[in-house]
């Protein structure tokens, strides 16, 4: 940890690295695995037998979030749970976490208490640690990078690109809501009934998958998994060209929540529901042989899942991931994600 | 990796994750240690009988750097030094690094292909990959954060806290070099001859002192050790701290290049030199008994340091550091860091 911060003569943040090291201190604890937090690197001793994963994701103001809706615990609460959704994708636990925060000079004791505290209820449930971390002034934009370290049992990963042609494809939870509950916040009003609250908490914190994807993963039922980040149609497509497959699903399969079907009023907003992003669920191939024992855990309320479509042989266009709509014909999204032409 | 850029609307960086992770894996090819560049996450295995070392650390723009005077090159050279410094000063060697880009929508693939040459030129000396990262993009100000994955033999990592009454303490390189460059680059003047250009370099593209930290912590020649990023003054001053003693250091001893007293034209500036930060030097301290060993390796060349000084009993003061002048009084340093009461 630690940097020079006034170099360029600029005010610094209220809040310095050494108040974070304590307040992190204070609230996470020197994790037993770890040399701990404040030396200049933290020590991991990982176990025998077990693979390490590592992902990093940055929260950018302005561009992944508006701090008229998006509270200190929101975002800290966020800030874990899309790094942690990629450690749910390999079939992986999360172990451990950095954090890196580009604070801007308004930002307080007060704030960042309230979003170390989002973190830490979102790690709670998982036998994880903030280890160490960074903090640094920003000029304009807050930002926020979390690296999280996650573990995986020898042979028991799971990449994106096992896929094979005839396996179901499936998706756990339900997509859109994010992207609907976010069409809300835009929309500025402040005062939202129950059923706009619910997708609003989907966007703001989003869970992510680790029981799902480490059993998943545990029990070698799945060929292939992605997280939902971009949208299913464009993370689909993804998966499917790490796999060198085609894909065919079905627009009728796609599970969608109650409340985004109410909020839509008789027209399901597609796009965003297949472009949207940031549903944070996991999109997984599942081998006919595999596919009685996956239906079983979902009977039996261990897995939330359907099943949406097949993996197919690559088509010979350039659009390897077709959607079937209710009439049989191919449904065609204008946009696929966030960059044209994947 | 992999997130959506348009959410909130604005225009995203002409430079795409598609096309980063294309030209990484172009530039860096997949390493064999790791899954490598492209999956939800990357995998390592790590070696038995060896702790890894994490470490994270950002340059925002406008707070460590300013594009008027910091290159794509310079940026992909620094991104990289600063993170493997705080693996050197742990006694580790570096394995793996991951990558995160703030872009603004200004960057185009010409300028990440500069940054990425220049931190492919800075990972090079050693036996290090880049294994994944993430692109953002940013509203107004870049920021480039890394996480540096090192590892270190069981029994032979360095910390911080081990620093005992008696004990000598080193200081490899030179100091103030980077503080007097900054001060050169901030005088405005595009024209500088060659023993600026040297300071300017020490300043944009400092050395991380690898060798000697893994050479220190291989032989276990030293009881602590930090790198010097904010200043001697205020990083020995975390070390004591650490180690829950006191130094006296001799501001004589203190090792200067020849560019630096040419510059200053005999006002040495103690200020800057003290505390004007981003060194990336290793400080640590020696027990009496290892000194022999270490004046050898630096008398045959393989390292270079001096002593500066000695660890005290802690003073009854709250300022731990006594630096001792020309003249045998107290100096006392107006600023000795960027932030107060360290």
């Amino acid at each position: 940890m630690g940097r020079h911060e006034r170099i360029l003569g600029l005010p610094i943040a209220r809040f310095n690295e050494r108040d974070l090291i304590r307040l992190i201190k204070e609230r996470f604890g020197d994790s037993p695995a770890s040399l701990g937090i404040g030396d200049d690197c933290c020590a991991l001793r990982p176990r025998a037998g077990y693979d390490l994963l590592l992902t990093t994701d940055t929260l950018a103001e302005g561009v992944h979030f508006d701090r008229s809706y998006s509270s200190a615990r929101n975002l800290g609460r966020k800030s874990v749970a899309v790094n942690l959704s990629d450690i749910a994708a390999m079939g992986g636990k999360p172990l451990y976490l950095l954090l890196s925060l580009n604070l801007t000079s308004d930002i307080d004791k007060r704030w960042i208490g309230k979003y170390l505290r989002g973190f830490e209820s979102a790690i709670n449930p998982f036998d994880t640690s903030l280890i160490g971390g960074n903090v640094t002034s920003a000029r304009n934009d807050l930002a926020f990078t979390v690296t999280a370290i996650g573990e995986v049992k020898r042979g028991k990963r799971v990449d994106r690109s096992g896929a094979k042609v005839g396996d179901f494809i499936y998706v756990t939870g339900t997509v859109g809501d994010s992207a609907v509950g976010l069409d809300i916040l835009q929309r500025g009003s402040t005062k939202h009934n129950a059923l706009e609250k619910r997708l609003i908490t989907r966007h703001l914190e989003p869970t992510p998958r680790i029981e799902w994807g480490y059993l998943l993963g545990d029990k070698k039922l799945v060929s292939s998994m992605i997280d939902v980040s971009d949208g299913l149609a464009l993370d689909l497509s993804r998966l499917i060209d790490a796999s060198s497959a085609g894909a065919e699903i079905d627009l009728e399969a796609i599970p969608l929540s109650k409340d985004l079907v109410v909020s839509s009023e008789g027209e399901l907003p597609w796009e965003r529901i297949l472009a949207g992003g940031e549903d944070y669920e996991l999109l997984f191939t599942v081998r006919p042989s595999a596919r009685p024992e996956v239906e079983h855990l979902i009977e039996r309320g261990m897995l939330t899942a359907v099943s949406i479509g097949r993996v197919t042989k690559p088509p010979s266009g350039s659009n390897r991931v077709k959607i079937i709509d209710s009439s049989g014909g191919d449904f065609v999204l204008e946009n696929r994600g966030w960059f044209h032409g994947d």
